[in-house]
């Protein structure tokens, strides 16, 4: 998928929601927990109950990593469940890789490769080497870690550089635009910074950004519009927690749905006052 | 394991040498690709001919990673075979994983619990509760990237605050002492920059230092003594294909066992000049 494409896919959905498969069997309603595979029982609901409505799923791999073998089966089955279900979807693996160039090469051909995701998310610490694997293969993206949500985020994405001025997540956003085009590269921009989005569409007018922290994290959708949506839209709003744990029991399919139309819904006014549908 | 037990294992072996089990099934002779499981059969012949020279073995997660479920069961194998072998080896997991508090957590749980790691590196840039879940873990190790040994390293690591005048990675050398102590804490560094090792053990002069890039990334050993070693040894150098490919043939253990000798050797042989054996 390229950037006119995934434009079109939000369109026609009426939506930038990110939906964040963040699945904890320690979370999943109890009763799910005698099937074979609560984690894919769990998800497999979510997405019957939700994939008209998102544009995008992130399952956070950590979740299926800690189960061993059998979390990555949890991650194949989910990945094929969605890719069978439906053709609309942007699918991102939240892994946060990046190492050395063969190292990397290996991590890229995981996540494209024996999975089938559109997008892995990386970290930039390691510089260029360490995300060209990545984008070394057509229509895959690249989504670069530059202002996160955290409170971690102050220990070293503001450093301002001596030479330029510029913090070292505007640097991110900089140096990577010369890496490739807005065709495989998304920016992730931590939604509890809503108005250093400003700044951050000055640096990356164009490209998309994956804005996590609404919802749970405690972002606004309605600020996260103001200032970082563009006349692409250029903007994926991720919600994990707020959506698939919205109801711990059995009724936990139902109450997603609910939380996904609502932000849906938000998403589509938007779109339609910015005249983009 | 403490920072104690582990300069106590490096006098006992005689040797600071980390092996790196990057074992890329693409790589490994032919007639192994008959048995069941190609990478673990490869990993337990390097571990039988090498366990005696080394203070650790480091996998590389991405190459098991990219097998999908059956390349963590060649993971779990190969950690348990490693455990039942021998009780004085360090064991890492090369994963450079960082993330939001409760990610880092199921990361931590992953690498601490499900497999039985003493240590996983850790990418810096989400800051200090992307680490702290790690740190939780008594007796566990975080292994934070500072200097990094490939040309990407030039991209951000090398950015001078402009309120301290360091750079990035001196930042990352100092913030992170603020967040626990030299027992669970040792940093990356790469080997290729030798000289700048006398700089870091002037930021970080206790803390043990993981020095990968000897071998196939061009580093020399006796550089990084020279400017690396501390009293209680601090270093563990990392060698993976130099040993590990030394031969692509059916002799490939005797010859990695060949390649960790003659670096065990040296390495010997500077414990003693420093009088720390």
């Amino acid at each position: 998928m390229n950037y006119q494409e995934l434009f079109s896919l939000i369109r026609k959905k009426q939506s930038f929601l990110c939906i964040g498969l963040d699945t904890d069997i320690r979370k999943i309603p109890q009763h799910l927990l005698e099937t074979e595979d609560p984690v894919f029982e769990f998800n497999k609901a979510i997405i019957d109950a939700t994939h008209d409505l998102a544009a995008a799923y992130k399952p956070n791999i950590a979740f299926y990593e800690s189960a061993g073998p059998k979390g990555w089966e949890s991650l194949q089955k989910t990945v094929d469940y969605i890719r069978q279900k439906t053709k609309d979807i942007f699918l991102i693996a939240d892994a946060k890789r990046g190492d050395i160039g063969n190292t990397s090469a290996m991590y890229a051909r995981t996540f494209f490769e024996a999975y089938d995701f559109d997008a892995v998310t990386v970290a930039p610490y390691m510089g260029k080497d360490s995300i060209s694997p990545f984008l070394e293969f057509k229509n895959k993206w690249s989504v670069l870690l530059a202002l996160t949500s955290n409170p971690g985020a102050a220990d070293f994405q503001y450093l301002e550089n001596k030479l330029t001025g510029k913090k070292l997540f505007e640097e991110v956003l900089t140096t990577a635009q010369s890496w490739t085009d807005k065709n495989q590269l998304m920016f992730v921009v931590g939604a509890t910074k809503a108005e250093a989005l400003a700044n951050i569409r000055q640096i990356a007018p164009d490209h998309f950004l994956l804005v996590p922290g609404v919802g749970a994290q405690g972002g606004s959708l309605q600020e996260v519009v103001k200032y970082g949506m563009n006349e692409h839209c250029g903007l994926l709003v991720n919600s994990s927690r707020g959506i698939i744990y919205a109801s711990g029991d059995k009724d936990y399919a139902e109450k997603a749905r609910q939380k996904a139309m609502e932000l849906k819904n938000e998403m589509a006014g938007y779109l339609k006052q910015k005249s983009l549908i």
